[in-house]
């Protein structure tokens, strides 16, 4: 077997299509008629529906793991079949990423470092009819799948200098605190906030007499812990994740029920007294 | 690599078996084991549960995406282990489809034009225990393996002349307007009907001076629109969706919990002055 | 094409993952990395959270359908960062099992008569950072991805002696019943009993002019039939299912929501005048 083609990298599915319907099973099926040989791997097709930042941080989150070279296509796209471009990214890690410019491939690409961006306009690159209502099977299944076999980016349309930026907020500084917010829930109901390993170890720095405790919608205050299981079974705690952000979970259980917490709920650090 | 072998068309499975236990993963180890070769690619394993009618609809919609010559196992199965037959279909589009003989197979191979069908009755492609369970696993799987690896489909057993069919209804058509139902509720919730674009357009054509409005369980009245972004956001509206039938949704949003839809529900399309 | 790669066995993924998030993705990213040419197969990602019996139950009714020499990796893994030692088990039957040890992987290694078991130490075959909540990426499925290759199990790290264990519990014989309980609740709703079918054969035996009558919570009687559909839609049935354990029923329908029943439900078959 030539190692030329086994040593190709994969194409690398994130929607939110889900699992109940053929959407991402067409995109395979359009992918293995087009480039054959290309292996084609899963992220997730769970992303919560038409959820452009769960999707942007999820993608951010995975891309780094995945073979050099790895051809990312993402679909979260509720702008399907307006204005909003069909783009395709290369990066200085080699990395390349295809999908709508509404922001959801913006986290990765800009930590992969954008090289080029590309319009996808050229009909080559398409299926023969694009719908206004499915382009994860019309242009970016097929868009991933003519990239892997060695089409040019630039072939695929014009150069554009920008993509739609999506942005996880900076958490706010005050003297004895840091606020933050919830950004994503995981299937486990832990709950992912905004608050970067770094903000903790200045505010910690700054008073390290005391200890930090977190708080979120009204709970108790929770200790920083390494591990989950660190805490008694059934209690909360905070623990930096393989997100590495601050996120709340409970020990065996599901914070986000026992919270009421979401996306958007704000979360506190502050310095005090142990 | 001998392109005889990466030429292969894949084995693609369609399953109402869920994500949560292990029956979709044991029929790829089932096939894994008797062809190792073979590409195994999902449409879903998502149908609702024990639902033939989307089953075959998923299918006849997702088949002509893949590969030509494919080999489709769909198991969407309520009478397993009673008189329904188990069979495989070839058809004139090349397309082959394994499963049981109760109206899931019949729109996309109805669709790809059937040549010939076989019961499957021999034991020589069977595990060699058959459950009365899960002949997902004990028949299905290991009549793709084997028909990707070769096996001349009239050797599987007799011939048979008619399938069993399902039939999505048509929609009636009164002087002005057209009656038909929801058939297939997608995990956005989007609400897909049996009306189809043929018959809408007849209607327009016999009132071209009227607009045509959609109704589904008193709703206001929806304009059909080319794009579910055409709608201001959470408005609902009629759109031609992925399936080419006429679907009701609500802009990223969930239809079929805005209006309390489901299968059957009655939908109407009526021409009005605008 | 050399057989001697395409031969190989699949890496096979079960977890607690579930589909919404990355995590599975992330382990197949890893892995892709480590091993480019291995094929990897899911048995799933939906063992519900956090639960070690499901996991290993599914484990079990899986791994012997998978081609010999497969390598399970298996993630469930509550103490994930805690004391609980990552292990790697090779069996009599050639099949490899890498995960925590925390029982889960105890009812598929003991069917499969371990051989060697061995921690996984080494750092040469982990992701240089490994994290305290997320072994899967870290450790074990590099660990799959290295034994793939090749690397010789007693590299991992050092041998030990015993894995821990989990137990179905045996059902419990009166004179005229047995009682056992729920262990599996699958997708359908079916309920899986820790009852095997020589216990009700030996009951059946002691009274061969009476019937086998099954109840859970407050049910009607009802008899043990060869197959879902030999009951009349809606009613209620015992089987023995894919698990070859005594399953409760509902045609067509969901047995756990239907008895309000659930894990440790109680079971009963008794022996009466039919």
């Amino acid at each position: 077997m030539p190692s030329r083609l086994r040593s190709r990298p994969p194409i690398v599915l994130l929607t939110d299509f889900g699992y109940r319907d053929h959407y991402a099973g067409v995109m395979r099926g359009v992918i293995a008629k087009i480039a054959p040989a290309a292996s084609v791997l899963d992220i997730t097709h769970g992303v919560p529906p038409q959820s452009i930042m769960a999707g942007a941080l999820t993608l951010r989150e995975s891309w780094r793991y995945f073979p050099d070279g790895t051809i990312f296509v993402a679909v979260v796209d509720p702008g399907v079949g307006t204005a909003r471009a069909p783009i395709a990214v290369d990066t200085r890690a080699r990395a390349r990423f295809v999908g709508p410019d509404n922001g959801l491939l913006w986290l990765a690409a800009n930590e992969a470092e954008i090289k080029t961006i590309v319009r996808l306009t050229s009909p080559r690159y398409r299926l023969p009819a694009v719908s206004n209502t499915f382009h994860g099977r019309d242009i970016f299944a097929p868009t991933g799948a003519h990239l892997w076999l060695g089409a040019r980016l630039t072939n695929f349309g014009p150069r554009v200098e920008t993509i739609e930026r999506i942005d996880l907020g900076a958490p706010a500084r005050t003297a004895r605190s840091l606020r933050g917010q919830i950004v994503y829930v995981d299937g486990f109901g832990n709950l992912v906030s905004n608050i970067d390993r770094a903000s903790v170890a200045r505010l910690k720095a700054s008073f390290p007499a005391l200890g930090l405790w977190v708080t979120i919608e009204g709970s108790a205050p929770m200790k920083i812990l390494d591990a989950y299981a660190d805490a008694p079974k059934g209690a909360p705690l905070a623990t930096f994740g393989s997100f590495d952000l601050l996120e709340v979970a409970v020990r065996d259980a599901d914070a986000a029920r026992r919270f009421k917490a979401a996306v958007g709920s704000p979360v506190m650090v502050a310095a005090h007294p142990s």
